[in-house]
C-alpha cells in the first residue's frame, strides 16, 4: 500500500425529508448566497422547499441561477461581483455537479485577494491546491448523483475551451444533503451520465496496476457491481427508492477520496474526456463513456492484472484465457453503458479524425502530456486511444 | 436504505516512516500531555520519536503513562488532574485503543465543568453523546490495529465490574498517525486480537438484516475478506508491510461509521462482551470470538438473510441447503479465529454456568436488556446465547 494522507470534513445528511436539517447547518443571521443551475430547481419545487427551511431562522438570502453544464467562469463571475457587493458569509449550491463546481470557484474568488483582477489565474493550479488563504463556507443541496462534489474539495471550470480543474480543502462542502427523492424528477439521460461517471470515476482509481490496496479494491468493486445491479433500474424507474439511494451514495463514495487513497490513480480517461467536451459539447459522462473501452484495449499491457481482477471479481468471468477474459470484461462494460441509452463511440458524436486532431492539440496546449498511472500516456499514444474508439 | 447523518473530521497520515508529519499537526507553543500504556512504547523506541518530532517546534511536553488494558476510571482521572495542574492544551495518545479511549476520556473530563468533582457521571450516558460544551484537542499515534478509536468519537472505559461507553463528537481525533511498521513489535497474540476485533465490529454492522445499503454491505464483506485473507499471514509474520498494513486500515475502516451508515447495527455481542471482560478478564477480542459463533446459532433467523449473504459473499460457499450454507459459513469463521490462536468457547476461559449468571446480572444492572438490531435480546436471550458457547 502507498503512503497517503486522508482527510475530509464533509458533513454528510442522507435520507429521504433530510431537508428539515438544513436550517440548522448555517449560521443563524448568515447573509446566503443560493446557487442553481437553469432553473429546474424552481420548476420541481427544491429551491421553495430550500428557502422555506433557510426562513426559520433571521438570515438574509439571495439567489443567482443560471450556471450552465460545464460551469463558464464569466457566469461564475457575475455571482462572484454579486457576493462581494452584498457582503455575502455562505454560499449554498443547490443542484448537480456543475452548480457545486462552480459555487466552489465562486467561494474561493469572493475573498480571494491574491487574485483579486485575475481570477483567472485561479484555474491555473491543476491537481495542485489553489494557493488562499481562505473561501467562503459553502453547503450544497443534491439534486443529481453523479460528480461526488458534494464531498470533495475538487472543481472543473471552462474557460473558452479550456476545461480546467480547480483544487482547494477550502472548498470541502461543510456539508451536503443528499435526498435521493429530489433526484426523481431528472430526465433519464441525466441519471445515465451518472451512473456512467460515477462507473469512470471509480476505475480510474482502480484500475491502473497492483498496490496491495485490499480495501480499497473490494471497495471499488462494490461500487461497480452496485452501479451495475441498479443502473438501469434506477434510469427507467426513477422513484424507486432504493435504487436511487444506492446510486446516490455510490456517486459520493466514488469521488470523496476514500478508494483512491494509498493505490495509484489514472485520471487519462478524465482529462482526454474533458478536451472533448470542452470542443464538441458532448456531456461529461458520454465522453467518458466513448474513452474508457478504447483506453483499455489500449493499455491493455500496462493493466492486465487490474483489468483480469476487473473481470472475475466485477464480472465474475472465470472462463477463458487471460485475454479473453479482458475482451470479455470490456465488451461487457460497454454492454452496461448501452443498456442505460450511452453511446460509446466518437463517430456516435460526429467526431473523425480530423476531430482527434483538434483534442489532441487541446491535450497539448493544456499541458496533458503524460497523462496516466504511469506517466506514458503522450499525445501519439492518446491519438490512438481516441483512433480505437472512432 | 435508511436515513443517516455521517460526519468524520479526522485527518489520516498513513504508511512508513509518517511520524515527519506529527511536528505540523500539533500547534506550537503548545503544551502536550503523551499518554501511553504499560511502557511498551519506551522499549520500542516509539516514545521517543515522537518527543524528537515534538521538540521541533517549541512547545512543553509532559507525559503519562501506565494506561492499563480497559483503562480504569480511577487511573485516568490521575491524568485529568495533571492535565488540569499543568494547563495542558493538546493530548497525544501514543498507543492502541486502551490508551486512545482513555485519552478521550482525559479530553473530556479534563475540562468538562459540567462534570467537576463527578466525573463518574461522564460514563453514564450510554450510545448516546456526552452533554458537554468542550473538551481538549487530541491526536493519536497508532501502535496497535484493532478499536478503530483513531477515527471515531468513541471509548469505552471501565469503572470496577462496569465497562462503559463514552461518545462524544468533541472526541474525534484531529489526526492519527498510522505508521504500520509502528506495530511490528506487538505480541502475537495481540496481532491476532486485531485481527479478531476488527472482524466482529464488521459483522456487528453487517449481519443483520437486509436494509438495501449495497455499499455498505460490500464495503463490509471487503474488510471480511481481507481479514481472512491477511489474518494468518500478519500473526505469523508480523513485518510483512503490506499484510499488517491491510490489517491496520481495516481495522479504522471497520469502525469509522462508514459500513454502518445507513444499515441496521447489532452490538450484542459487543455488549455481552463486555460484560465477560469486565467480570473475568478476558482480552476483549476473545470474548468477541466466544460469543460471535454462539450469536449466530442462537439468532439464526433473525439474521438468516444476511447469513446466508455472508456464507456466500465471503466464504464463497455455493453448495448445501440454506441451513447448511449457514452451518459451514459458521464453522469457516470458527476454523479461522482458532488458525489465528484464540479461541472460540467459554469453558476455554474457564467460564461455567455460575459464570454465566453473573453475566446476566450484569447486563441487567447495566441495562442491557433489549440488545440487538430487534432489540429483543432480553437476558433470558442472552443466556441461552452464553450456553451454546459454554
Amino acid at each position: 500500500m502507498q503512503n497517503f494522507n486522508f482527510h475530509n470534513p464533509t458533513s454528510i445528511i442522507f435520507g429521504k425529508g433530510q431537508m428539515k436539517q438544513l436550517d440548522s447547518q448555517i449560521p443563524q443571521n448568515s447573509k446566503v448566497l443560493i446557487t442553481y443551475g437553469g432553473g429546474s430547481v424552481i420548476k420541481n419545487g427544491v429551491l421553495d422547499k430550500v428557502k422555506t427551511e433557510l426562513a426559520k431562522s433571521p438570515r438574509e438570502v439571495i439567489e443567482f441561477g443560471g450556471i450552465e453544464p460545464n460551469p463558464k467562469f464569466e457566469t461564475l463571475m457575475k455571482a462572484v461581483e454579486i457576493a462581494r457587493a452584498e457582503e455575502v458569509d455562505f454560499l449554498l449550491a443547490v443542484g448537480g455537479g456543475s452548480v457545486m463546481d462552480g459555487t466552489k470557484f465562486i467561494a474561493i474568488a469572493t475573498v480571494a485577494d491574491e487574485f483579486k483582477g485575475e481570477e483567472e489565474k485561479i484555474l491555473g493550479f491543476g491537481f495542485g491546491p489553489v494557493p488562499v488563504k481562505r473561501a467562503l463556507p459553502l453547503g450544497t443541496v443534491v439534486t443529481m448523483p453523479a460528480t461526488g462534489s458534494e464531498m470533495n474539495m475538487g472543481a472543473v471550470v471552462s474557460r473558452g475551451e479550456d476545461k480546467m480543474p480547480v483544487m482547494s480543502p477550502l472548498t470541502f462542502p461543510k456539508f451536503s444533503i443528499l435526498d435521493p427523492e429530489l433526484t426523481y424528477t431528472l430526465p433519464k439521460i441525466q441519471v445515465a451520465n451518472g451512473v456512467v461517471d460515477t462507473f469512470v470515476h471509480t476505475v480510474e482509481q482502480y484500475i491502473t496496476y497492483p498496490a496491495e490496496g485490499r480495501f480499497q479494491d473490494r471497495t471499488a468493486e462494490g461500487i461497480l457491481q452496485t452501479l451495475i445491479e441498479i443502473g438501469k433500474t434506477t434510469v427507467d424507474n426513477p422513484t424507486d427508492y432504493d435504487a436511487r439511494a444506492n446510486l446516490v451514495w455510490c456517486a459520493t463514495m466514488a469521488l470523496n477520496g476514500l478508494i483512491g487513497a494509498g493505490v495509484p490513480q489514472d485520471w487519462s480517461i478524465h482529462m482526454i474526456g474533458h478536451e472533448i467536451t470542452a470542443l464538441f459539447h458532448v456531456d461529461h459522462a458520454q465522453t467518458l463513456a466513448v474513452v474508457t473501452p478504447a483506453m483499455w484495449r489500449m493499455r491493455r499491457e500496462q493493466k492486465r492484472e487490474k483489468l483480469l481482477q476487473y473481470a472475475e471479481r466485477v464480472w465474475n468471468i472465470a472462463e477463458g484465457s487471460e485475454d479473453e477474459k479482458i475482451d470479455a470484461a470490456i465488451a461487457r462494460t460497454e454492454e452496461f453503458f448501452h443498456s442505460l441509452g450511452i453511446k460509446t463511440r466518437l463517430s456516435d458524436h460526429s467526431i473523425n479524425e480530423a476531430g482527434i486532431e483538434r483534442i489532441i492539440q487541446n491535450l497539448e496546449k493544456h499541458g496533458m502530456v503524460k497523462l496516466s498511472e504511469h506517466g506514458d500516456i503522450t499525445p501519439d499514444v492518446a491519438r490512438k486511444i481516441l483512433q480505437k474508439a472512432l
